[in-house]
């Protein structure tokens, strides 16, 4: 019987899936056609169809962690702090899915560091977030709940601190479990928030 | 000519040397023994005599990285907030040293979290880190240059702080040039030195 259209798009959610599954358990460091095939209980012959090179492999995986990053579910921002902080809570690994996303994320830096155009991708995208976190900073200023300051600046530190909150949550998911990362973010949040630092130095109209 | 002690120790050195220079370019993911014998002008054959598998590789490496994190020039501490200020500065990439010593633990993170002892290896190390800022948060509060709080959540925010920021650094260098780094965290110090929602809560003696 010849195969359809669907049988082909099927398989070829199939193989996703398993380069997904080798990439949470293994990171971009294990990711081989051999290890997929394993996950998938098929050849790597078969594999080799969709992947002839180890860097087809590769630029799949990356595609496919930005394909389901972009597709994840994430809160009802709200307006003013309350977007604020679901952006941020929407980063932290305080599920299996999103820890398995950020465990990939966390493991892809080590390839997009040695790769400058991938590195420079990489800073784009960051950037992008921290633009966006900007513009929620500075709506929730014009709301009156956080002080004056540079929204960029104010970005760029919140985006650290959860970026580095990812890193430590991974590597002791029992010292940081999903209620901690909460707390954690929640006490940077009214740091900020309450800081009279900011509100003194730049409540000068501008 | 028999090979002296000094010249196999000095031959090590370069070894080790050239391991070094193959992680901070292309990272743990680029870490083969033909890449260390391009660096070194040497074979692979001369190399499998130090190396004789991958694993032995990876494990010098890691080795090498511990032991360079823990001989790097560090700033005198001080006390109370100044002591903070100056650990949590020996962490970011301020320098081409510490960029190259940073980058390297960014990407080792991908072997070791692929690694279930390396990684409980790395939360441990982890934990010291924060226990240490964690006694040194509590010296600050005692000399009243921070407001009450758990010491270990402040701690705990801190590195993430930290930690955020030298990945963000690593991937995009033109954006937080050392200066603007150590703006960002003075920004993140004063947030918490003058936050009134840690002291409001926390000041009743326990």
């Amino acid at each position: 019987m010849p195969r359809t259209k669907g049988d082909h798009e099927a398989r070829r959610r199939d193989v996703s899936e398993a380069v997904w599954r080798v990439l949470a358990a293994h990171g971009f460091g294990g990711l081989t056609l051999r290890a997929v095939a394993a996950e998938l209980d098929a050849t790597t012959g078969l594999l080799t169809h969709y992947f002839p090179a180890k860097r087809d492999l590769v630029a799949h995986a990356l595609d496919l962690l930005e394909r389901r990053t972009a597709a994840r579910p994430r809160r009802p921002a709200g307006k003013g702090m309350s977007a604020v902080r679901a952006v941020l809570l929407d980063v932290l690994p305080l599920t299996a899915e999103a820890t398995d996303s950020n465990r990939i994320w966390v493991s892809s830096w080590d390839t997009a560091l040695a790769d400058p155009a991938l590195s420079g991708e990489y800073a784009r995208k960051y950037a992008q977030s921290r633009d966006k976190l900007r513009d929620l900073v500075a709506a929730a200023q014009q709301l009156g709940e956080l002080p004056a300051g540079d929204p960029a600046r104010i970005a760029a530190g919140a985006q650290s601190f959860v970026l580095g909150l990812v890193v430590q949550a991974l590597f002791d998911p029992s010292a940081f479990p999903p209620h901690h990362q909460v707390e954690l973010l929640d006490d940077y949040l009214a740091t900020l928030t309450s800081s009279p630092s900011s509100s003194g130095d730049d409540v000068a109209p501008s």
